[in-house]
């Protein structure tokens, strides 16, 4: 199924459904494709004569993952488009695969533009899940223009060589020590902006969308979100009762992270409790107003993007370190969720 | 721990923790109680000295059990305070204690109230789970008065006797073709409202608050609501798209309703599609814009209580009936999920 930019391949999750007589799908899609929905089941369908049902659940990334949620649905296999697995979940509950919805993009415009910046330095390559197969092209431009590119891998959180994520960017910490600067492939500056303040390394943001390269650029944003989060830690300085969000999807659930600063919140005598939901957002949390602040354990995106949409400043567990004194503000760096 | 009106009663909860050693409890409260979550932490934690985490998801009954999704995060025990179980329920995945949150008030002045209008008929006694345990108060006085009285036996959806929830009239239709009117002891409307559309008997609230009889005040609001729900289903007469909805809760799960929906949908060469969600709601229903139609078979009243927040309109498995023309309007009945 083609919707532009996307591409998105069901041959093999359809080849699966056939063989095993599967006949009641369900289908996850990411929020930027679900008003595609009728394409996707109508091509399935056509294809194999199962009922395609369509998750109408929040589907931002491989956290997910329809659960034991459906497990009394009478659904055989679940198709996920537009995650990359994670690659330490072996299991689920009900089958699924995972389709990709990559962009097939010609990369050698922007890659050129941004040879000038590159050239003489050794360039490390990241992308997301879409654009992550075109890393290679990104490669062979880049060689041959002599330049030194190295691809990394990441932990066990990362299925592709290369591949960052909102919450983890072990494919970049991998190489960091052997490169000069970062060359990212995508739109957006969430991944970038998480990349730079997670490796400390310049970086170079090439949109194969806009053909622009951009480097300079970031630093703005990058001091802007670092504004925002510095008068979150100093607003949060006085906080007498503090929450600490644990999410309940499956790749989230760091509980035991969530006990540790509860342990720590307790030896400075400050009063927390541990909320715990499958999907923060501010009208869940209405009902817990005395709060004076929270500590997200759940995905790291929600502190960095949705802290606007929040009366009470939500902070990471890094971020907490600086508000006790146990961090300085010069050891500040992006939460991530590692190796779980 | 009393929080006026209320009286939550935690001994038995507390007995089973001791007794069981568990140490790490997850507390669910309803979303009136919320902002009183300090109070039931201090309580168990200082009569248990276990660690009380508390659930941030929407808590609206007994539908909102923690479920499977906390299995991972070393939950032992889970309180829910203020539902009644579902007795359909026999094992939760982790053990659940259901605490009711009770009102204890003066019944006889609003009984008393009331007599007039009831002597010389038979009444049915409905109420909800925070004011159930004074209805044989109520059978008292009425006897005093010689009124007969009659408590029906709910199905396995209800745990008491006598008993309605905003989705089972159960307990109320058992004794309907027995009495010539049901008294409802409580505050709101909407289950009587449930309650006069179910039967189709009279309906007398008995608000032992405000010691407020109303009656023929729930007609005005029962054509009013009747009025919406015509609408809506004129609403749904040109809908070409229809979206079937299915809620994902334990206690919903009406998968085999919404597939007779869509074989009756197919029929009449109506398109339609089957959303699954855990948590239905205006935002997650966004991405599915080309929908002309939402038919609920979750919680009923999503389509009654929450018409206004959707830009779609919304009905239920009955009211679609009555818009593909298989019912009349004079058959219209309020949506109920029965004998699970």
């Amino acid at each position: 199924v083609i919707i532009p930019p996307f591409e998105i391949d069901f041959k093999k999750a359809i080849k699966i459904i056939n063989e095993k007589g599967y006949k009641r799908i369900l289908l996850q899609i990411p929020e930027g494709l679900k008003n595609h929905f009728t394409k996707f089941v109508e091509h399935v369908e056509k294809e194999t004569g199962a009922i395609v049902n369509i998750s109408a659940d929040p589907c931002y990334g491989a956290c997910d993952i329809a659960n034991s949620d459906i497990e009394k649905l009478k659904i055989d296999f679940v198709i996920q488009i537009g995650h990359a697995p994670f690659p330490f979940i072996k299991n689920y509950i009900v089958p699924t695969a995972f389709v990709n919805a990559i962009v097939n993009l010609d990369v050698s415009k922007v890659i050129e533009k941004a040879i000038p910046i590159l050239s003489g330095n050794k360039v490390g390559l990241v992308s997301t899940a879409q654009h992550i197969h075109l890393l290679n092209k990104v490669n062979n431009i880049l060689l041959e223009n002599n330049i030194e590119a190295f691809i990394g891998k990441g932990d066990r959180r990362i299925e592709k060589k290369g591949q960052i994520i909102g919450c983890n960017f072990s494919a970049a910490t991998d190489i960091s020590d052997s490169i000069d600067m970062f060359l990212f492939l995508g739109d957006g500056v969430f991944h970038p902006l998480g990349l730079k303040l997670s490796t400390k390394k310049p970086v170079v943001i090439c949109n194969p969308y806009t053909n622009e390269v951009q480097k300079s650029e970031l630093d703005d944003i990058k001091d802007m979100i670092l504004r925002q989060r510095y008068g979150a830690i100093a607003r949060s300085k006085d906080a007498r009762i503090f929450g600490i969000i644990v999410g309940s999807k499956l790749g989230q659930q760091r509980i035991d992270l969530a006990y540790e600063i509860k342990d720590k919140l307790d030896s400075c005598q400050k009063e927390s409790y541990i909320l715990i939901s499958n999907n923060f957002n501010p009208a869940n949390l209405e009902g817990f107003r005395n709060i004076d602040c929270l500590v997200s354990t759940a995905c790291p995106r929600i502190a960095i993007d949705d802290y606007m949409q929040y009366n009470t400043p939500i902070i990471t567990p890094v971020e907490l370190d600086i508000v006790l004194g146990s961090k300085k503000w010069d050891d500040y760096r992006f939460d991530e969720i590692l190796n779980p």
